[in-house]
């Protein structure tokens, strides 16, 4: 297997269920037991929802993503566990694949006001970029040729595993309702002007809005009532 | 309205999305990565997954129910919180309606050890049964018609409902994913040879069988792994 | 058993581990690893989290109230799933007492709007609400006749509770962390300047009043963080 | 900072709330209301509730630990979602230290039946494990020289992180209700005699036995009912 790397990620939706009019039908078993007429009289009820928090009824649907992504980025992911499911390929039951995470040159790598840390603004800096890359390279290459060597002379998986950066890529099938998606957004898609801004790393903003994308497409009605709201989960 | 008796409950599948071939491809994420070739290999790893307890790759899917029944069997349904999301019909937003639970003679109504509690076992009583008909269909019928008063003399609904009997049929939307059903029907039907027995109440396991019978006709792998292994979540 | 009729409810904190210092201890594993010194730094982190949303320290923590109110507080407080656990009396193993709840006048009963649903604004109307108390005090006597006559004649409890309304009180242990117990206020509390308004009903709310003032008192400055930032779960 | 290598994890317990009369307390508001006199109705109430699956009395209860273990560890952990909370030191946030898993003399290396994956039995190998310990040293140090190298560049933590390996030792506050703590300690402790046997890692186990230790020191009779039940959550 020969290395590679790699600076995006990948975000593939697997499969759904639910929309828009499934939202409404969910909600007049609540309330009024009619079905709605028309796509006016369906925002106008996801608008109220949002805007009186009413959420249950955007639960009643799934969307299964196939992401592939860094360590470091599912390590953040997961942390998310009201409403989501993951399966993700286990590094002691099969053998691993050298694909890594390194900057493109339009990453922002250095934080704008001198401080080390996560920080709410980056500059990108393309000559300091190009230095990491072949950094990170030669770390990448040493730990997969040890990774190797090791399974290799016997050992098992889940020790050889152990030198493996948070830069590789896994991959794993992530299962989210509307609601808990919403949730997953806003906070992993930063908005500066919330009144409460939080601050994602680059790469899981990467996966939220490819997240988003294929949100809005399936619940469009939905959506444009959440960014009206704040992009609050309800 | 008319007030309405019933004895039994209903449950009908509104959507569902997943089977046992994407509950494999959920596991293949974490281990194999190729494909099963047919009904055989699938069956085995789903009976692996259950055996040794994977239990991550059945929660990408969903099955959603049309449930009605009575209020004392949604409050105990309610207490499934993990991968459980429901939607009922609101006593403070819409005028409800009169169907009012009763015990038919089938029902087992007294307890068989002489306890008045809960227990392992019941009798049926068909005499003491239609005494008990009698005597409930009394006090509904004055709920309703003190509802209905209040009501139509301006009582908010919220406030009028707190007369109706927990014997009052309701509806919801109740989704799931297909671990949190195992979960569910663990707990909600009763099985005698269980190393851990539970005693649910007749009613819920009415609704219970109802949920596994679909269940069964969607995973019918899962369903007979789930069987195998103690019918318990994995 | 005399049957007795109340409008208020109770909830009485049991036991809780947490406080704002824990909160912060939490905090700074995650970042500076250093021991806050005073109460000044203290609400500095503590309005920072809030800020932006760094939700989990205020996980480490729990209050446990035992709490009685009616079913149809109940059958809405038990929709909140995430972080909070139930153990409610059970009508099917114990014999129920006879506590019911009735309007107050100052419990505003009639919709402001000259809608019977569940609205933004309710009236008081005492000459109404006398008239409520006397006809649903007529419910819940017969209601309670019955349910001792079918007891006292052999039927399960199980069975016998059925005509009992949801205005019985009943008793729970109710135990949150801060995170979650945060986002039940939210909800269950109306804030009429919110960006998102929500209208619970008056009993819940009452609850949600008396939950406040226990968190107020053992989180003093996280609830100090949590008004100023908009009274959203971080 | 100087690179220090472990082989073992660390649990402590860090606050608690709850023992084994708590859950009879929460148990008897369901059902019987009157205090337990003495240790023996206790264990008897409490292999009761085992036996028949009454789960929620065992929710009303805290344990927080800190806990340091490496990441490859921490990403198995997290993954337990119900009734779980999590605080874990910041990549982004904080600088890391340079300590690093390696495997001793005694931690089984070699999968026992010549495959490569995770499975029921593996061998020691000292002169083996020799070997993987020299290499994954290498590999630590290239790593953490790595990083330390970018961050001294201006590099923000966010991406300098990317080159450290999962053997990295992190550290976090992890807090659980006893129901929670016992699936975990079913899933992540190793029980050949169990109907449905799990395989957890050695090093997840090794701190799984150190929550157990915790937990049967605090709820001595719930810990006995549940292992006489076999070691599966209520």
């Amino acid at each position: 297997m020969e290395i590679r790397f790699r600076s995006d990620v990948s975000v593939t939706l697997v499969q759904s269920v639910g929309d828009d009019a499934g939202v409404c039908r969910a909600a007049r078993v609540s309330t009024l037991g009619a079905a709605a007429a028309g796509t006016a009289e369906a925002a106008g009820l996801l608008r109220y929802l949002m805007k009186h928090r009413h959420g249950t009824p955007f639960e009643h649907g799934l969307l299964t993503f196939l992401v592939e992504a860094p360590i470091f980025v599912f390590r953040e992911w997961h942390r998310h566990r009201a409403g989501w499911s993951y399966s993700e390929t286990s590094g002691r039951y099969r053998e691993l694949e050298p694909v890594f995470w390194e900057p493109n040159d339009a990453r922002k790598i250095v934080p704008a006001d001198g401080y080390k840390a996560a920080r709410p603004a980056f500059e990108a800096d393309p000559k300091l970029c190009g230095y990491v890359r072949a950094q990170v390279r030669d770390v990448y290459k040493a730990a997969w040729f040890t990774y190797r060597d090791l399974v290799g002379n016997g050992v098992a998986l889940e020790v050889a595993r152990c030198v493996l950066p948070v830069g590789l890529y896994s991959s794993m099938y992530a299962t989210a309702n509307p609601r808990s998606l919403m949730h997953f957004l806003s906070l992993r898609t930063h908005d500066a002007d919330a009144a409460r801004v939080s601050y994602p790393q680059a790469e899981i903003e990467d996966c939220a809005r490819l997240v988003e994308a294929e949100f809005a497409r399936l619940y469009p009605l939905t959506h444009a009532a959440w960014n009206e709201f704040g992009r609050q989960a309800p």
